[in-house]
């Protein structure tokens, strides 16, 4: 069973546990919160260096990082990971749009207007330059969406669940997607998947889930 | 033979040109000038509605955006490509971590100091945070590197050549590399590897090299 380290309402963190629900793998989930430090504490950054989550210990000591790499990871051999040298490729190319487009813009204003109390008046300054990213970042997801139903291989695969995990809170961070239908139909495709959780959803609930209430 | 349209000084770019050389892939190269808006020609955009190179025509009128995943394309099947579950997934660990964490810092002071004139007025506002994300960037590759002679694998893979592509110029836009040594022996441990090709070179002469020269 994986042990995987994350945090709930960290979107590179859903990813991997909407990946794994989608596969009915069973996994531990163990929550860091990183706005609490929990990420920076000796202990963790022997696990990554990084300092960040999602973590997998995918052997006994030893532990993936970056919720793409994981996805792939924990995707090989379904029909999450495509095959095809095309369709792979294509599936990694929306991955990597993703971590430098998506994640940076969306991602951050997430982080700093939807999770950390008093975030908007910390970022006042990249706030504008996240909203014009964003946006450029939807043009193309929308663009692309126009005449597919998925990111590649013509059906869901990690590149989708990549791509959902901030898509899907943009509207909690002033992102108006009322401009981009087609990524609004994709993301109610993504949720009608059969085994799809919501962001909330964990497999066992954390010991410390009223103070998650009580902070976000 | 592949057709690749890349910019000569484009560090995303060079990745592609420098895998291409290590496996001996001929290919056509159609440079394509970013700073003089030839990315964003409604010809150039029917191809790539990012608007960015390199891109590689991977079947009649089908391209391939994303420097990281054209490499996976290109050295599919070649040691540089890993196929063991946990190796790839490292590979490709350090290569969203390129994309998230170095090209976003070193690759955008790269872009304003060394390549735009006039540049580094335009972003005095970003330069403070590039080089702080840029450091603890190069921080976790040193630390990694300290205890192995590559990203993954324990060989030269698309994960070094995705790393390479910016550290090697993080020296031209104000980043100090003397702090180091790890990084810095493991720089030269890939530009010694058979059939290297530095950044400046090219399959053929550009037809505006002396454009280029002028401009850099």
């Amino acid at each position: 069973m994986y042990k995987l380290y994350s945090m709930q309402r960290s979107g590179n963190s859903y990813k991997v546990r909407l990946a794994l629900a989608l596969l009915s793998a069973p996994y531990q989930a163990i929550e860091v919160d990183i706005l609490r430090g929990e990420s920076r504490t000796p202990d963790f950054l022997a696990k990554n260096p990084s300092g960040q989550v999602p973590l997998l210990e995918v052997a006994d000591g030893r532990y993936l990082a970056e919720s793409n790499a994981i996805l792939w990871y924990v995707a090989i051999g379904t029909s999450l990971a495509p095959e095809d040298r095309i369709d792979r490729a294509e599936a990694l190319q929306w991955m990597f749009f993703e971590q430098h487009a998506l994640e940076p813009s969306v991602g951050a204003a997430y982080f700093w207007l939807a999770l950390v109390r008093g975030g908007r008046d910390l970022q006042t300054h990249a706030l504008e330059d996240w909203m014009e990213r964003g946006y450029a970042a939807l043009r193309v997801m929308e663009n692309h969406l126009k005449t597919h139903d998925y990111f590649a291989a013509g059906h869901l695969t990690v590149a989708d669940i990549a791509l959902y995990g901030y898509t899907h809170v943009a509207n909690q961070c002033d992102f108006d997607l009322s401009g981009y239908p087609s990524v609004r139909a994709w993301l109610k495709r993504v949720e009608r998947q059969p085994r799809f959780v919501s962001m909330a959803w964990t497999p066992d609930a954390p010991a410390n889930d009223e103070d998650l209430v009580a902070e976000a």
